[in-house]
C-alpha cells in the first residue's frame, strides 16, 4: 500500500475541490446574500484547499500505485468530498446537525437526490446552487474531472477511471485515459449547456434552469422546489427534462461514436436497445395499470413517462406523487431502481447491461436443463462473454445482494412500514432520490436516526462506486503493513 | 424426448397415489363419516388407478431416460399429483372452487401449508387427515417413494431423484438410487412416529398429534387447528416441535451417517454449523428487539425459538402472531423464509448451502480485489468448490430471483399492500405457508384472485422442485419432435 501516494492525490483532490466551490461563492455575490453567505463557503474552501495543500506539496518518490491503491483513492475522495462539501451547509446554520448535512451532500455528489431538508424553498440560491452543483460534480466523477484538467501526475489512472466509473467494462480502456476523460468532461458539458438553454426557452427562470440542468445531467434529482419539477406545471418542461434524463442515462461512448461519425455503430449496441425496450414495456405496463385512473390519454402518457424516465435514469425527479399509484405500478418503478440505466452513463443501480446479462444467464439455463451437452455461449454487443468477464458479472450480484441487505438490516430499526425501508435503501443504494411510503417524492428522509442517516450516506457511495472501493478502503487488511 | 416412458412413469405413480390415499378412507371410516365422507376418495382412488393403468398397462419397449426426461416426469408428476389429491375436497364440495382445492393441495404435497380454508376446524377428519398426509408423502418427494417401494424399472433413478431432491449435490449421488431410497424413507418415517409418541406423550390428542407430526416431517405446516399450535398452549409441545421442526430441516444425509456409526463425519458438516449458527444468530437478534414487548424471558424465548424453526424449517406453525412484531424482527424472518433449511432435507427455500457459499463469494470477491494476483479457491465441506458446480449454484441465484420476480408482478395485479404481496411470494415460492400482513399466521390466502392463486400453486411446485423441472415441461422445445 502506497499510502503517500493516496494522500498526495487525495491533497490535489481537495484543492480541486476548494475550486470548485467559486462558482457558487459568485451565486452568493450576486444575489447579494452578503457575508452570511460568503463565510461559509470561503471557510470551507479556505480549510479545505490549505489540508490538501499540506498533503501534497511534496510529490512523494515512489509514484506507483496499483488496483488496491486505485480503489482506496476513489473511496477517500469520495468520503473527503461528501464531508468538505457539507461544512457550507453546516457553517451557515441551514444544516444544524453534521450528520444531515452529510448525509444531503453525500446525496449531492453521488447523484441520489435523498433529502433531509423539510423546507427547501427556504434556502439562499448559493446554498441551493451548490447542492445541485454536487450532481454535476458527483454525475461524471471527481477522478475523472481531475484526470482531464490536470497534469499527467500518475501512468495508472486506468485503475481510478474504472473505479469510479459506473457499470461492467466490455472493452478495453483506451490507453489515453486522460484524453478519454477530456472528451467525455466536454460532452458533459455541452450536453448540460444546451438543456440549461432549452429550459430557460420553456420559461424556466435562469437560476432554475441551472439547478434543473445540474440534476438532470448528473442524474441526481435535487431541486430547488418543494414540488419539484411537478411546480412548473408545463408539458415542454417535463418532456425536455423527461427525455433529457434518458439522454443522461445513456452510455456517453455512444455520443463519442456519434461524434466520431460511428453512429450506425452506435446505433447496434445491444444495452441501448435493451434500455429502450425496458422504459417502453415500463411505460406501457403502468399506462395500462392506471387507464381507469385518468381521464385524458394526454396526461396519462405525459405523467407515467416523466416517472418512468426519471426512475430509471435514477434521477428522481417527480411531477406526480406515485406513492399513491396502485401497488402494480408502484413494483414496476421498484424494479426499475434495481435496474438503472446504462453502463458509462451517470446513473446509478445494477446497470442495464448486467441486467440484461444476467436475464440471458436465465435463459441459457433454461436452455441447458433441455439439452445439457450443447455449448451455449452468452453474447452481448455481438461477442462472446469470456469466462472470468461472466464470473465477475454474475459474482457482482452476490456482492450487492449482500450488501443490500446488511443495509437493510441496519435501517430496519427504525423503520415505520416495510414498503418505506426497503424502497429507502432502494432509493439511495440505487442513487435513485426518493423512494416510496414515508420516503415518497412529497415527503424526505429526515425522520431517519442519525445511525440510520450515516448508513444510507455509506450506502449511497458504495452504490455510486459499485460497493467494492468503500469495501476495501474498510478492510483492515488493506491498511496492515506487509 | 421419450414421451411413451414418460407416461409409463406417470401411470405408475398414479396407481401410487390411488393407494396412498387408502389411510385418509380408513379415517373416514374410523370416525364414521358415513357415504359423504367414503365417496370423495372412492371416486378420486378409482379414477386416478383407472387411468394410471390405462397409461402403464403396456411397458415401452425403450425405457431409457435422460435428464429432459428426468425433469418432464418429476414436473408433470407433481403437477398430476396436485389435481388428483385436489379431487377428494372438491367432490366432497368442502372447498367449492377448483383451483382453490388445487392451491391447498399443492400447497400440501410442495410443504408449503399455506391455506386457502376459512374455517379449518370445520373439516371432516378424513380430509383434515389427507390434508397433512400430502405433507408427509411431498415431504421425502413421491418419486422417491416410488423409487423405494416398486421394483426396478428403470436404470437412470439418478436423474429422478435429483431433479426432485432439494438443494444442491457436492458428492456423487450413490450408485444405488433404490436402496438409498429405501434407507431415507426408513428413517423420515420412524422419526415421524417418534414424534407421534413424543407429542400424544405431551397430551395432544392422538388424531392431532398424527397431524401435528405431519406437518413438521413434511416441514408443512397445516395445522388442524385455527390458531395452529398456539391452541394447545403447551410449553411441552411447542420445544419438541421446535426441536422436530429444525430436525426434520437437518440433510437427512448426516442421519444415514450416524446410523453408520459415522456421527463424528456427521458433526463435522460445515452446512449443518451454518445452519446452527444462523438460528442462534436469528434468535438472539430478535430477542433483543422484542426484549421491552416481553416482561418474562422465559416466554420470550419459547416464542422466539418456535418461531425462528418454525421459519428457517419452512414449516409455517405459529404459536404467536408475529405480523405484529416490530419491523426488525419481522425482516429477520423474511430473510429467513429465503434462507431455509438445510439442503436434502424436507426443507425449502435457497437452502443453507447455497447461502453459506453465496456468502463466501461476497467474502472472496472482497479479497480479490484487495489482492488480486492471489488464488482464492473457495471451499465448502472441506472440498474445493469446483468451477461448473460454483457456477451452478451462482446462476441458480439469478434463475431464482428472475422467476420470483415474475411471480411477484403478477400477483401484484391483486396486491393489497407490498408487505402481504411480497411475503405472499416469500412463503410460497419457499414453501414457508404464512407470510407477513395479510398473509400472516392469523389470516389466509383466500383474497387473491383465482389466477393468482394458481401461480402461486405454480410458484410452488417450483419452488418445491427448485424451478428448472417445471421450465423445461413448458418449454415447447421439449415438446418439439426433432
Amino acid at each position: 500500500m502506497n499510502r503517500r501516494m493516496v494522500f498526495f492525490v487525495l491533497g490535489r483532490i481537495m484543492i480541486v475541490t476548494a475550486v470548485l466551490m467559486v462558482p457558487s461563492l459568485i451565486v452568493a455575490l450576486l444575489y447579494k446574500e452578503g457575508w452570511a453567505g460568503v463565510y461559509p463557503f470561503l471557510v470551507t474552501m479556505v480549510g479545505t484547499a490549505l489540508t490538501g495543500w499540506a498533503l501534497s506539496f511534496r510529490q512523494p518518490d515512489d509514484m506507483t500505485y496499483y488496483m488496491k491503491e486505485g480503489f482506496v483513492i476513489v473511496a477517500l475522495t469520495w468520503i473527503v468530498l461528501s464531508l468538505s462539501g457539507a461544512m457550507p451547509f453546516y457553517i451557515s446554520g441551514w444544516i444544524p446537525k453534521f450528520y444531515d448535512a452529510f448525509f444531503e451532500t453525500s446525496s449531492g455528489f453521488t447523484t441520489t437526490g435523498a433529502s433531509i431538508l423539510p423546507d427547501i424553498e427556504a434556502l439562499p440560491h448559493s446554498l441551493l446552487f451548490w447542492r445541485s452543483f454536487t450532481h454535476m460534480i458527483g454525475g461524471m466523477g471527481i477522478l475523472v474531472f481531475v484526470l482531464a484538467v490536470m497534469p499527467h501526475t500518475a501512468s495508472k489512472e486506468v485503475y481510478v477511471m474504472r473505479a469510479e466509473m459506473p457499470g461492467p467494462t466490455f472493452g478495453k480502456l483506451r490507453s489515453r485515459v486522460q484524453s478519454t476523460a477530456q472528451i467525455l468532461y466536454v460532452i458533459y458539458s455541452v450536453m448540460t449547456l444546451v438543456l440549461v438553454l432549452l429550459l430557460i426557452a420553456g420559461g424556466m427562470p435562469l437560476f432554475d434552469s441551472f439547478i434543473h440542468a445540474f440534476g438532470a445531467a448528473g442524474t441526481g434529482g435535487f431541486s430547488s422546489k418543494a414540488l419539484s419539477v411537478g411546480a412548473y406545471n408545463s408539458a415542454y418542461i417535463e418532456i425536455v427534462l423527461g427525455i433529457a434524463m434518458l439522454v443522461f442515462g445513456t452510455n456517453f461512448t455512444l455520443y463519442y461514436l456519434i461524434l466520431n461519425r460511428r453512429a450506425k455503430q452506435a446505433a447496434k449496441s445491444e444495452e441501448w436497445r435493451w434500455y429502450i425496450a425496458i422504459v417502453v414495456v415500463a411505460i406501457a405496463a403502468i399506462c395500462v395499470n392506471l387507464r381507469d385512473v385518468y381521464d385524458n390519454v394526454g396526461t396519462l402518457l405525459r405523467d407515467v413517462f416523466f416517472t418512468v424516465s426519471s426512475i430509471i435514469s435514477t434521477t428522481g425527479y417527480a411531477t406526480v406523487d406515485f406513492t399513491y399509484w396502485p401497488p402494480f405500478s408502484r413494483l414496476i418503478l421498484l424494479l426499475l431502481m434495481f435496474v438503472g440505466s446504462m453502463a458509462g452513463s451517470t446513473a446509478g443501480g445494477l446497470k442495464v447491461s448486467r441486467v440484461a446479462i444476467y436475464f440471458k444467464t436465465f435463459i441459457r439455463e433454461i436452455r441447458r436443463s433441455i439439452n445439457p451437452n450443447r455449448a451455449l455461449p452468452l453474447r452481448f454487443e455481438g461477442k462472446q462473454l469470456s469466462k472470468p468477464i461472466l464470473q465477475q458479472i454474475t459474482h457482482y450480484l452476490i456482492v450487492y445482494a449482500t450488501v443490500f441487505t446488511m443495509i437493510t438490516i441496519v435501517v430496519a430499526f427504525d423503520a415505520h412500514d416495510f414498503e418505506s425501508s426497503f424502497s429507502a435503501v432502494a432509493a439511495t443504494f440505487n442513487n435513485i432520490g426518493p423512494g416510496l411510503g414515508l420516503v415518497g417524492p412529497a415527503h424526505n428522509f429526515s425522520f431517519f436516526s442519525p445511525f440510520s442517516k450515516v448508513v444510507l450516506s455509506i450506502g449511497m457511495i458504495m452504490g455510486r462506486l459499485e460497493i467494492l472501493p468503500m469495501i476495501v478502503l474498510f478492510s483492515p487488511s488493506t491498511w496492515r503493513k506487509v
